[in-house]
């Protein structure tokens, strides 16, 4: 089987393997390990009579949720299948611009979406300067994947003033405490230039049903809705949204986990001779390695049913870096202890 | 609320009367009035657990299942979020043509998807005779909505021979019977210009759940999945899909009561002073109507609480047709009974 460029992939590394991806401890998606909310299922399971309608193409109820919690009309909202999908349409925006600037390593499917409509690419080291114009894009992780690195609210504004458009992806800040996250959200209504991407797939462990939203000046999202179908969102996934959107609990325990298990991860690797994980604000590190990464991530599928992110697709990166999620505290320590004695026998 | 350019937008018709949507007895969307089946339902109960991982990008069991049922191999077939999404690539490769004919009236969803690529669109009257070349495309549904009207196999292969690109919906085919069906799947590996779009929705009720596929040459699919992001088919949809195209005994209750339900509706309605349904394939039939539809349409949803299908958003159909779905027998006698009742007091 091909190599899988991005995380998640556990039907490649159960087939590599030879066991079921249930069976897989999958450090490769950075994923809420709290799991699916109870509150997620529960609205599905409740909705599955009305999968015999099609979904209000409007989307009226989950976006006026999104609406009132981010204070904004509705109309400045955009549901998605996926926060992918509405990266597709971003890209669409951007190549109409002379270039996009792309800090790298990025993300791969910034590069599927951007090459799908002949965007001219202009890659650019993670903490360089940049130099915008208004015939130029940016497109730009926030928190930055892989790093981890967290941009300034400030810092993003001064890029407003000199690009033409600015696509941010908040795919992980809702894993950063209200203190701390640097969302653009607040500033939305005075760039129209400006277009944030938000996922439910991370917080809320949902990647397999798909929901994701874009926020954006209304004329902005209209445009897009005429591209695309009008029910690109399903009815479980609406449903799912505005049930997890009001589970204060769920977040809680997210928060109360991450605070716990951050610490505990970074530290455990950063006390591994030969790993070194840049500090990151997200729920997920970037580890360089002394040692290939290949070998490392088959010796820990193979002897331990670990599935790390190898960062082979990432071009600057190459086999000495890998990504893995925090997981809860005992699998963070699976992973450290599985890590320590494959290390210690590929040195041995 | 805006008049919807849709069948089934069951929220504008529930506004209207003050009533829940789920009270509308829905003609307007050609759904099967079996429901969603079982075996949908328990699949789906089956995977919520998997929601927490992300959907496999290459779709691999539902393809393979697909590709048995239709003896193709695996690649010839691309799972998509409804047909709709696909629909959309499809007609990206039809706007690479000089123009793209379609027959009138039209899909709306096929001008939305043709505009989006600025397509030019050629419009020809149902029924006329072809002028193709190697420059044109040609979009088709197959049955004819909201005509009804079946194309003979024969027929499309003529103009496959003339054609650059020819993109057949067959959105509706699983509704004939296999002596009476004309998909061209049987026909795709000798015509690299054919895409054919398939759906679950309305066969299997699905239309909340999002599941279509295309069947073309492996190298055009491959192509689109560059366009889209990769995990454009929810967990839940590919798991439904798996179950139903499995689900025998479901499809012999829609046949045995289509069999009976369709000559009913027609039957009937050919017997109301002041309607003539147009004959057609489908499990829908076009109406032509003496007075005025919207009208008619109101009266039917205050008095009767029924939906039928107004064919304003088609331009060549104006105010004088609507469409109207087969539903249960009993259905369709309430709908028989109330269109009588309402004719009657508009003509007294």
């Amino acid at each position: 089987m091909v190599r899988p460029a991005h995380g998640g992939n556990l039907s490649w590394a159960a087939g590599l393997v030879g066991c079921s991806p249930a069976a897989i401890l999958d450090f490769s998606a950075s994923i809420n390990p709290l799991g699916t909310p109870r509150s997620a299922i529960d609205a599905i399971q409740a909705h599955l009579p009305l999968l015999r309608d099609y979904p209000d193409p409007n989307y009226q109820q989950v976006r006026s949720m999104l609406a009132q919690i981010h204070q904004l009309s509705p109309d400045w909202i955009l549901p998605g299948n996926g926060s992918a999908e509405l990266l597709t349409w971003a890209c669409w925006d951007l190549a109409e611009f002379d270039q996009t600037v792309l800090f790298t390593p990025a993300f791969g499917d910034y590069f599927r979406a951007l090459n799908a409509f002949s965007a001219k690419v202009q890659r650019v080291s993670i903490g360089s300067n940049l130099q915008g114009s208004k015939s130029t894009g940016l497109l730009l992780n926030n928190p930055h994947n892989p790093t981890g690195k967290l941009f300034d609210r400030a810092w993003i504004l001064e890029q407003l003033n000199q690009f033409g458009l600015v696509v941010v992806d908040e795919a992980f800040m809702d894993f950063l405490p209200p203190d701390q996250e640097q969302s653009l959200i607040s500033e939305v209504q005075n760039y129209p230039n400006l277009v944030i991407l938000r996922s439910l797939t991370k917080f809320y462990a949902l990647p397999g049903l798909r929901f994701g939203y874009a926020i954006a000046h209304p004329n902005r999202l209209k445009l897009w809705q005429q591209r695309r179908d009008p029910w690109s969102v399903n009815t479980l996934a609406a449903a799912a949204a505005e049930a997890v959107l009001q589970d204060h609990e769920f977040q809680k325990q997210t928060f109360a986990w991450l605070n716990l298990a951050r610490p505990q991860l970074f530290e455990g690797l950063k006390a591994i001779p030969g790993l070194s994980p840049l500090p990151g604000a997200a729920n997920y590190f970037l580890v360089q390695s002394e040692c290939s990464v290949p070998q490392l991530q088959k010796q820990l599928l193979e002897h331990d049913k670990i599935l790390i992110r190898d960062c082979l697709s990432f071009a600057e990166l190459g086999d000495r870096y890998f990504r893995v999620a925090v997981r809860l505290t005992s699998e963070n320590q699976r992973l450290i202890d599985g890590l320590t004695s494959c290390l210690l026998t590929t040195i041995s």
